[in-house]
């Protein structure tokens, strides 16, 4: 929970998801409502941070250590946050994020395997101790999303380990909901578009009168 | 104290206090004792080091936050102790390095001002738990530092903010060694280069030597 005036909005969840489809239809959304926003996606968002993001996607660099990597993207996250986030929450603003640290925590922690104790540290650092007041958890099978591009080739090794890393991200997602029912909302992506939408506004609409309510 | 064969030396302490000439005479030492080491300097070391180096010297991006710095020196070091300092640790070689994490407590959090526990969190990621053998705290008031290079312009506000910014690092360092004494030599910088060097040597050896009769 943001102690700003504005709402601090998250999507999350693994790759096929949908969840950039929503992201773009939240927009309309809050286009539609008049409500003001502030809308991004990580990394990236100010010129630092796409830097930053070209220096992680760098192949000259591929074999900079797994800590590394998490802290260039916690490097750019405390930019974006510094320096658009807050500012648009203390406005009173509606950020949303497609992707933030929940992410980095399943697939950072639970995918790559670096202990949850660094990554929840470096988390905080770079949020400057900001947390979503909601976030919508696009929940999908690897399984599932892999069928939706085309189905995994079970004789393909990259593809497997591809399949292994991406169920213990899911798994990730699941534990972190588990860890933070106030502010996840899981969303079933296996229902139709409009079905899933209609989740995302009633729970967002919920969570913005509230906030309205008591007044921040 | 490192848990490895090799001994990690570090050499920190503000600006103008000699700490690369003895760098170099350390170097030519070890050379003449015949004794494997492995000398680098933070930020920088490996390719991808010196790429995010670059990153926090362009001025293009001298408005991102002080969190974000911190972390792009952190990621930075994180790949050399990974690729670098801990396998030289590990063959039982002297790794020398002139500036560790003790450096980014001193500036960062009591020069900058960043919290202690932030900086410390982000030093302990990055450096995987590892902690330098001995450190040689080259000592300097500021005003003899800014002496050396031709004394300050005490009409120039911006001289003057320096001034005071290296005395907090200063204050830093010296709260660093109180808490450390361990591992931490003090070193008089005002003394001949003969003497000073004389002093790094004679503690450079005797912990060599119980760190060889450890027989780690």
């Amino acid at each position: 929970m943001s102690y700003y005036k504005g709402v601090l909005v998250t999507i999350e969840g693994g790759d096929g998801s949908g969840k950039s489809t929503h992201v773009e239809l939240l927009k309309s959304y809050l286009d539609s409502k008049g409500i003001s926003f502030f809308a991004t996606r990580e990394p990236g968002g100010t010129d630092f941070s796409e830097a930053v993001r070209a220096l992680t996607k760098d192949t000259r660099f591929s074999d900079k250590s797994e800590i590394s990597e998490l802290l260039l993207f916690e490097a750019a996250r405390a930019d974006i946050v510094k320096k658009r986030v807050i500012p648009a929450l203390e406005r009173g603003d509606v950020v949303l994020m497609d992707r933030f640290f929940d992410s980095t925590t399943a697939y950072q922690s639970f995918g790559r395997g670096i202990p949850r104790e660094v990554v929840d540290n470096a988390n905080s650092i770079a949020t400057y101790g900001i947390k979503p007041d909601i976030t919508f958890y696009m929940r999908i099978e690897p399984q599932v999303a892999f069928e939706r591009r085309g189905g995994v080739d079970l004789n393909d090794a990259m593809e497997i380990a591809g399949m292994e890393f991406h169920k213990r991200v899911m798994q990730g997602f699941d534990q972190i909901a588990k860890e933070n029912p106030d502010r996840f909302v899981i969303v079933d992506t296996t229902q139709s578009i409009d079905n899933v939408f209609q989740k995302i506004v009633s729970n967002f609409e919920k969570c913005w009168s509230k906030h309205n309510k008591e007044g921040k």
